[in-house]
């Protein structure tokens, strides 16, 4: 099946869609060399006909109808770029349904609606590609579909959003509190208006589900994936995770231990040697551990309109080159068995605690007796502060299951020693278990 | 094109063929599912029928005669792990000639005959995958053939042999020199006996050729590399590096500058805070600049049985795949101009000299205005310590093209106030353009 040429539809025009123009314009003719064919873009889906757009693109391109792109026979690829889940999801959907192909960029409903998604794909022969739902311009999905195929998957840390590594940062170098770090990530457009799903973690948290599902060959949402976000992060656990070697990072983890997938979003202390802890200001990278390859780590620009456009026009050339040689599907969900969450009572953690406790002698062996008796043991303890009249506690713990270690806590809390439990967070990139 | 299994042959059973073994026996399963059928090793091409081999194989399987593989129809897949030029090439070659797709681990092939090979692979319509021949397990073909398809590649820096990047990593660590750590890595296994390819920079310039080929879509031999390997580093240099805020690696260049390519192997300087800095030990770790994309790394074990295994393996899980589905050459060269390649007397860069000099007034007057005069500006100067009679100077220029720089330490070592140059490095990974 000899090629003139391939037609794409864009379904959206904001940041990345702009990127993706730009990038066909600038690399025209080598990614033409590398499809054996042109690519062009033969419509372009947006909300309003009259905006004055940064790139100057021919206005015959535009339209408000999806249809003129969904029932459009010319077009072979449909590039989705709206985000958000509708009407996203139903617009992919009916493209497939249409035979055509898809590329997005769109983690949310990746995330949530992959069955769906690639049962369709399956169903219609479709190449449904989805690069930049993860890591933006880093290329993690293609790797870990293909050149780690060959690996059982062990581990993957991810530093998957840049907003809040730009923040944690921000804080570990300059010592600034959470409230004016965040201001600044908002007036330099690192950090929404409402920052809620990058600080909060559910932003993480969906890539993570997609990075699981792929890694495990288990469906993974982002229901599965248990939540925390940095908002309680303060300058005095920044100062101590420095002290004692450590950097704080908002890391999504994702692990399977006997059988079972533990899949969790948390900030977390991990050893200022780790690979990660480099990864610094609004990068992301994606650490990995597989049977055969051991530790890998691929780092990159996790947003941005060049490097989200980077991904995306990687998977439409892909797309293309499949139309070119006259294959589908070569690759497609690779959810191929049912493998259950790991509660997260059950997941086994070191832990870093921050607490005030009454400054007066055998306090310590109070609370050291607390956390014995729930199998808590500790690694470190440091005391050397004092916080109006209450001495500053701060515990390294060895690795314990979460359970243990809420009894222990709440043990404490019922007990008369500490006044306040300041900060848990747990301990990462060790070797634990 | 339904397929019931897909048939493959070794050639080799070293180190890499026995981690292709295992692979395939710990995850079939998985590897089956991802493929839609079974793989299965049907002739293994060895040396020696009677040798004890580590892993359990049946003895039916090996062969001392490479024409039970090349000319056996029922394989589909011929996998090259012999390593050398000799008689690996002929083989591959060979093989494609008898329609078989081709998986090779082999730097110096591809390095070296990389136009024949994938002419061949053209003419005769065939998978060619070398993903294992640079970085070992770590994903960066594929990674720069697919997921960053779309840029415009302006820059790779490797750090892409582990025995250097070991010895390095120890003598920065602990502080020995070059013979006591290469002896060191010896003993265990990091470099081989005859350790000339590695400490001397060849088998990086192997892997660097076929970076910047894959990079900037010309072919780039090895013989087009300029190459310094480490034997010339001293302790003195590592503890300078250090108290400028650099460290020293052997580094892996490729540059596209106005049309023209620079690609080189040397050692560098390179600020403690580049990703790269991080990269110690065995580890390797390519980055790359895109224009789109903008800075990616990606990092792993460069070497070793099951990590460059895991890279084989999913090559031939990638071919198994194109088997599968009916499809061949979906990828091939992508070599598709001639660029020049720049001179290495035109290459700019930043330098560090360390030099003995008379201790006497005026000397750091004579030496300042020899390199003022061939343009060579100072960043910053280090004078603090007496060898024998004579000052210990350093030095750090701004950026300066080679040739100036070699005609101006021309003119020192021919003046008579410097007893000996002891080190010139480059430094890199800094904005120096």
């Amino acid at each position: 099946m000899k090629r003139d040429i391939v037609r794409v539809g864009l379904l959206g025009m904001g940041t990345v869609g702009t990127g993706v123009m730009r990038i066909l314009d600038d690399n025209a003719e080598n990614i033409t060399r590398k499809i054996g064919c042109p690519l062009r873009i033969e419509k372009i889906l947006v909300r309003d006909l009259s905006k004055t757009r940064r790139l100057s693109v021919d206005s015959a391109l535009f339209t408000t109808d999806v249809a003129d792109i969904l029932d459009n026979p010319n077009i072979d690829i449909v590039v989705e770029l709206m985000g958000g889940e509708r009407p996203a999801k139903e617009y992919i959907l009916e493209a497939m349904r249409k035979g055509k192909h898809v590329v997005t960029a769109n983690k949310d409903v990746v995330a949530k609606y992959g069955k769906e998604l690639f049962e369709t794909a399956e169903k219609y022969h479709i190449d449904l590609l989805f690069e930049a739902s993860v890591g933006g311009g880093i290329p993690i999905i293609r790797p870990l579909k293909q050149c780690l195929a060959a690996n059982k998957i062990q581990e993957i840390i991810g530093i998957v959003n840049g907003t809040t590594n730009y923040m944690l940062t921000k804080m570990s170098q300059e010592g600034c509190d959470f409230d004016s770090v965040l201001k600044e990530a908002q007036a330099k457009g690192y950090a929404e208006s409402d920052p809620t799903a990058d600080v909060g973690g559910l932003d993480a948290a969906r890539k993570i589900a997609i990075l699981a599902s792929i890694a495990f060959g288990t469906r993974v949402s982002v229901d599965d994936v248990y939540v925390e976000g940095i908002t309680n992060i303060t300058p005095e656990d920044i100062a101590y995770a420095k002290e004692l070697g450590f950097v704080i990072k908002l890391l999504g983890i994702a692990k399977e231990v006997n059988g079972e997938v533990e899949v969790r979003v948390h900030p977390a202390f991990i050893p200022q040697t780790h690979p990660l802890a480099a990864v610094n200001d609004v990068f992301n990278a994606i650490f990995v551990k597989g049977d055969a390859v051991g530790e890998a780590m691929f780092y990159g620009r996790g947003a941005g309109e060049m490097p989200t456009a980077s991904a995306v026009t990687a998977d439409v050339i892909d797309v293309a080159r499949d139309i070119v040689h006259g294959v589908s599907s070569r690759i497609l969900c690779t959810c191929f068995v049912t493998k259950p969450i790991r509660s997260m009572e059950e997941v086994p953690s070191s832990f870093y605690i921050r607490l005030l406790a009454l400054d007066r002698p055998g306090v310590l062996a109070v609370i050291a007796g607390a956390f014995g008796s729930h199998g808590v043991s500790l690694q470190s303890v440091i005391q050397k502060r004092k916080v109006n009249s209450d001495a500053e506690v701060v515990l390294v713990t060895n690795a314990v299951a979460e359970k243990n270690m809420r009894n222990a806590l709440r043990m404490i809390e019922l007990g008369d020693v500490v006044r306040e439990i300041g900060s848990v967070i747990r301990v990462e990139g060790g070797n634990l278990e």
